[in-house]
């Protein structure tokens, strides 16, 4: 029987994720983090006046159910609308694996947990934003001189146990990857298309 | 003025593909393949008994044109039907780089050229046929034990200018990125995923 994950003949070796078992995590709630979860057309374009390019950064945490990849989705839970994935804007200055460990712990850490370590690994996708509107490409349009903000997406390494804890307003949804490919219409361009994404890597069921 | 292409302040190193112009290529013909470009679902079944799990591969090839990554796919002449990417099928034991780089051979390499050197780079990406119709995956979809095909993606570095020799009953066609995206309708799902699986590269304009 051939195994249908091994390795081809001569190609450059292929990267492993490690993927644990949705059930090794717990999901716990924590205060509401009273932010504004949607973009703003005029709010954006006044931070953009006044600072330029916005730096943007999400993670992409992988649990398994059942031997098939769950991406973790945040979703505001008053009215269920759109899914993002957990991440935010930089602060002026702040590099990319600094800020996405400050929003991980905004978004998933629990209170009671001192510290955080969030094993942030590869660099997986660039989304350019020309205006201010959700429209989002993954390059810069022909013409377009200046985008208005960079979305940088990173694989984030789980450990093999947690315990997550959300803000009120918000919950933390684990969706198949079947689920969200060629579903941009429910879950927009960015999470459907996880699943080729991932697709070059080696997922080691544990 | 910001750099727009500047890395992120301390993120993993990002990777670097080198573009050159559309116009560092000549692109001639030579005699037609006589091959069949459609999938047949009997004969891949037959295939399948005959030989199991098929391996296929396909490369990515980019030029640019005024600063916009351009990928090269064929299509028939004949009747402008569907787009691929250039590869196929591997033989029973050969390996994704040596296959690739026959098939690059078949369609791309000018007869008059002795020997060629295809600089196959990273592995982006792999589809997986469940059936032998032209339904794929970036994963193997739950439930589904024997794939019947897996397709992967290599990126293939140009050398500074070359010139490519086409079957007559095909052609070569440098599509730009932006035509290609969100476009699965008119160019499949393998090639309309290509400009997100290409965002997380650098791209050096030669
Ligand atoms: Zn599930
Ligand atoms: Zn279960
Ligand atoms: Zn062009
Ligand atoms: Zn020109």
């Amino acid at each position: 029987v051939e195994n249908l994950e091994e390795l081809p003949i001569d190609a450059p070796a292929q990267k492993t994720v490690n993927l644990y078992k949705v059930d090794n995590y717990t999901f716990g709630t924590k205060q509401a983090s009273q932010k504004q979860h949607e973009r703003n057309p005029q709010r954006l374009k006044e931070k953009y006046q006044e600072r330029g390019l916005r730096h943007s950064v999400a993670g992409v945490l992988l649990v398994h159910h059942h031997r098939h990849p769950h991406v973790l989705v945040l979703q505001r839970t008053k009215d269920a609308g759109s899914f993002w994935l957990p991440g935010g804007r930089l602060r002026p200055g702040e590099g990319d694996l600094e800020g996405l460990s400050r929003k991980l712990d905004n978004r998933l850490k629990s209170p009671s947990q001192e510290r955080s370590h969030w094993e942030v690994g590869d660099f997986l996708a660039t989304w350019w934003y020309p205006d201010f509107s959700d429209n989002r490409y993954p390059y810069i349009p022909p013409h377009v001189t200046k985008p208005k903000e960079k979305l940088n997406l990173y694989l984030v390494q789980l450990p093999e146990s947690c315990a997550f804890s959300v803000p009120s307003d918000l919950q933390l949804l684990a969706i198949p990857l079947f689920q969200v490919f060629n579903n941009a219409e429910q879950y927009g361009e960015v999470i459907s298309s996880l699943p080729t994404l991932l697709s070059r890597y080696h997922v080691n069921y544990l």
